[in-house]
């Protein structure tokens, strides 16, 4: 048996030439088939099919087809998951419910959550008259009391990289009475994750998952929590019969319920092929292999002036600061090595399982550790050529 | 000049090939110029541009360029449009906006709107702890009083294809101290818009303005509003500078504000095709070329026993009640006529002014009289062909 049974992977993928691309993180690389699909979906299905695809092509079932996908890469049951909007709007309409069905005034978030995440859930809490509240996520659990309605969270650190478990914030928020509601935008792909423990869940599909530039996210809610949360958005593709123009709402059966519009079906096609070739390889395949190719690079790099600040748990991406992170990240684009930066000095290099060679997870190290020995991004900003 | 200055439209996009397509107010044909974005936005940008093409390839100001463009075409000013997530989620952000700013107990909206629309604005009703009450569209002006904070309607009925006057109900609402949110969904890329007339706006842009299945929707808000109302979905693509990653939402200016999470960019592609295809044209000679191609199809119909549901002041589409409308709707799909059946009795034909020909038009005519004379259609019925 071969120590990489996921070593053919990278090959279904369409390859950078410019270097060695660390930004799985952020957005992943385009599987060679999901070409194929956008081009049957453009020219065929729409082109050609026009509007009977909608029945002809699936166009309508997708949304729930590709939820079931999707809960198979994260442990959940097919009927726990949607495809639908973006992260901020199923973020929204999942905050919205949980607290709609619970009275208690507080929303506890954690304090350096990804922005849209802080936007987001103040905003929410405004409109259903509660009070945020924020914590560091280590402080989460010990925040949790009978004043909190919902606590909301990443499982991964978009900056540090650091892994939050879901499964025991949910657990404690259980205890206390509270809902939890995670933002797994940042793990899911690359790390092993168990959903059925969650509670409720959101995330995007265009990092690790390499379903196209903002690609349809996904709402994950727990069989428990269906029977009692309300989608605040209820538009017609999570009827149960949108077709039957009746006046009333009636949610649809299971997680398809937490559609709203209609769904980008273009993009939909990008993200459908994505998913189906995650789903020819094992979640524990994928998340050893994140975790071993970040290794590779560790290990390549050795010693260096960057400053690590991804502790030991964590997702697939390493963070490391340093004063001059963004003439640094420049000097490592023109050497081939690509990672990027978030001010003030955080550099992150993404290690996504299925589109990343051991090969090029050593040369990045190399390449990374030869940059900060010749010190030439010092000379490159003294005389202002970086930008 | 020529007496039809659009003739050469038509043959810009992909052409049906086993009818007249006259589902235009359902979903339009495809561009060519479409295809080639979509190839290149999947091909190009995401496979090779990666990661960087938010920059590069003006995916981040797509939703604020795009919207600009659409704006033109609805005759709003530029920083009045963003395109953005779905009409369902444009519609629910407005409303809910729009009732936060305004006390009054009662959102009124018209009582055979389209389906998501009911669904949708009596959910955020609910949220915002307001009342709906329901009018005929013919009513709402007369149904404006002291009570109402919001009245929503659709420009176009979906159904009849009646055209409501949407700038003589803004102003009676106006007058009434009442904020009017149209969905002109049925309306846009068909008849001509002065949205510099309107509060607020939705709608989508896979109808006749043919941006692709499920294309991302718009959302209109005039300046002065843009100042009182606020986006309930703060997600950081509406943000004044979503990479500067602020803990605080800012919004950005103008119609940005109501940009929520990352769009889909594959589907933006064709869209932004369609934009241009249009751009090139003038408002009123697309309008009165819709309502040209529909008076050829109802001079060579005739009489026959389709009853015409849809008045004098319309938008682009002809709706006609029969009992037998599904099974007639297969028999005129045999004869080379594609048209759609709504439940109960009403077959709809829409007249896209930039896909369709003069000669369509005629040829639909007169396959439908000749159906409707030989009614073949009945003894399929009977013998239980049609299903």
């Amino acid at each position: 048996m071969s120590p990489d049974p996921l070593h053919p992977y990278p090959e279904q993928f369409i390859r950078p030439e410019d270097g060695v691309y660390l930004l799985g993180h952020s957005l992943g690389l385009a599987p060679k088939s999901a070409l194929a699909t956008v081009r049957r979906a453009t020219e065929q299905e729409w082109a050609r099919g026009l509007a009977a695809s909608w029945n002809d092509a699936g166009w309508f079932e997708a949304p729930g087809r590709m939820g079931a996908k999707l809960a198979r890469l994260i442990g959940a049951a097919a009927d726990e998951v949607v495809i639908a909007d973006s992260t901020s709007v199923n973020l929204f309409k999942l905050a919205v419910a949980a607290l709609e069905i619970n009275p208690r005034p507080v929303l506890l978030m954690e304090q350096n959550n990804f922005p849209t995440d802080l936007y987001v859930l103040q905003r929410a809490a405004e409109l259903m008259g509660r009070t945020v509240r924020t914590a560091p996520r280590e402080e989460l659990i010990n925040a949790l009391n009978t004043d909190v309605a919902l606590v909301c969270a990443s499982e991964v650190d978009y900056r540090t990289g650091h892994r939050l478990d879901g499964a025991e914030l949910t657990r404690a928020a259980r205890e206390a009475g509270v809902v939890c509601l995670l933002d797994i935008a940042h793990a899911v792909g690359a790390v092993a994750l168990d959903a059925g423990d969650y509670d409720l869940a959101v995330g995007c599909c265009y990092k690790y998952l390499s379903g196209g530039p903002g690609a349809p996210a996904f709402a994950f809610v727990s069989r428990v929590l269906q029977g009692q949360l309300r989608n605040p958005i209820a538009g017609w593709l999570g009827h149960a019969a949108p077709f039957a123009f009746a006046p009333d709402y009636q949610p649809a059966a299971g997680a398809v319920r937490w559609a709203a519009g209609t769904p980008p079906i273009l993009a939909m096609a990008a993200l459908e092929a994505a998913l189906d070739l995650h789903l020819e390889t094992d979640m524990n395949a994928r998340a050893a292999r994140a975790f071993a190719l970040g290794e590779t690079f560790l290990t390549a790099l050795g010693d260096t002036a960057l400053q690590r600040i991804t502790p030991a748990r964590r997702g697939a991406h390493l963070a490391f600061r340093h004063s001059e992170g963004l003439a640094i990240r420049d000097e490592l684009k023109a050497a081939g090595v690509i990672c990027d930066f978030r001010a003030p000095d955080v550099l992150r290099f993404g290690f996504a399982p299925l589109t990343l060679t051991f090969d090029e997870a050593a040369r990045a190290g190399d390449i990374t550790a030869a940059v900060m020995r010749r010190g030439v991004w010092r000379e490159a900003q003294r005389t202002g050529v970086v930008t």
